[in-house]
């Protein structure tokens, strides 16, 4: 088992509720990474589902409350099951309080792509991108051992006190373990990069109200483009979109999320 | 009563659960509108909140079956209140069955814009677009008598045949009775444009399966600029994005929705 997979193992209950143990390679600065929660609400859901619906297609999740490491309790509520989608309610509970909700419609992903307005990037090569570190801004972040992440050194200049203003972070991501990445895995990669805040000169955590994933392809091998960029940042909250490609050019899932942003005085 | 306020009134039962009756005002082709049934679900969770969590920040809608018109209930599942948001589970029944479920969380909107990149764009004078009517390619749209479309002739080539293949419609949207349009209103308008696949060519019903809708600002009072875009169509999956910006050219709501397609042979 990679990491990733025993990270996000689910061992049913009964009755659609599922045990897992939230691993804390998978945090920033001691809080859990909000896609790395959605990946294991969307197991669970592909665990129950079965083998029609093994995609997860739209995944809208609302986090109320930060969860501890270790043991907590996720809840399936089947919704709907349709010729080609499955419609569930996943809940994850630690301590018998709900901390995080989604809702997740599972399928089967297909088809070639007939129009696209969200080309890929142009991103440095990967040797002359810049490999993030365990070690952040003034705290950890352990996340960067399990997901390889290589920014494009122009995103960069907010690390030496140079933001450049544009809100954008773009460069290659993929499993640092080398595990391929597949649709459940892409759940946790779209919010796996630093807040674009960084690059408008605002530091600290930007936590995840509500982030919805909408998975695209099933990526082709190999490492994933990434682009994740601020649309608004106004009363507290920023809108944020991220963009994954896979090597062959493709876009293969799309993360947008509004977060709690402190804006500098 | 405006016509918004009648088609979303919603009426206590008791235990979380809300009588409301589906108006047949807000419909496509006899399907009701998306973005209506999730302002219905909008009200009742802030009726449910109270007064300091009046405004929608965040609501994200998985549309399991379509509801008929006529009478329905709401219930609504409070999952946690903190300071400045409250957070609920609503679901919609009709004859027992789950129709819709949105995850929504509230707050009160208040503060200045820090930084913006989805600019208000260049659309032609209210007086030089063009008013949709109920007459639809084929069918009627009874929403466009409640809603007042007036689109930018550049982006209207479809009706004639000849769509610009930018996947791109635009212009201005108020309530036809010129109701103000207050956060709850704009649940409504960020799915209330014709398909932004017509301006590739592509006729039919677009299904929406989940939208998201972000709430930015409470708009000032006015005629609204909106721009529905397609990002990405492929495998049966039509991503749209649609934002809208009040008189004073400041986003206030971005919606954005992943909807079935049935692509040309």
């Amino acid at each position: 088992m990679t990491g990733f997979d025993q990270a996000t193992a689910v061992v049913p209950l009964g009755d659609g509720s599922y045990h897992v143990r939230l691993d804390d390679n998978w945090q920033i600065a001691g809080k859990l990474n909000g896609g790395y929660i959605l990946a294991l609400l969307g197991r669970a859901v592909v665990e129950s589902a079965g083998n029609d619906f093994e995609h997860p297609l739209a995944a809208s999740c609302h986090y109320l409350r930060p969860p501890e490491f270790g043991a907590a309790v996720i809840k399936i509520e089947i919704l709907r099951v349709g010729r080609s989608t499955h419609q569930a309610r996943a809940s994850l509970y630690q301590h018998e309080k709900l901390c995080v909700e989604a809702l997740i419609t599972t399928g089967t992903l297909s088809g070639e792509v007939f129009w696209d307005s969200v080309t890929a990037p142009q991103i440095p090569a990967i040797t002359d991108c810049v490999l993030l570190t365990t070690e952040g801004p003034g705290f950890t972040v352990p996340l960067m051992a399990v997901v390889s992440e290589r920014l494009d050194p122009n995103c960069l200049g907010w690390a030496a006190g140079k933001p450049s203003g544009r809100g954008l972070l773009q460069g290659w991501i993929e499993f640092a373990d080398g595990r391929l990445v597949d649709p459940l895995g892409l759940l946790v990669l779209v919010d796996a990069l630093p807040p674009a805040s960084f690059d408008l000169g605002i530091g600290g955590w930007t936590p995840t109200l509500e982030l919805t994933c909408h998975i695209r392809a099933v990526p082709a091998p190999g490492p994933l483009m990434v682009r994740q960029q601020a649309r608004h940042v106004a009363g507290g909250w920023m809108d944020e979109v991220c963009d994954i490609w896979d090597s062959t050019g493709r876009l293969v899932a799309t993360g947008h999320q509004l977060a709690g942003i402190r804006l500098p005085r």
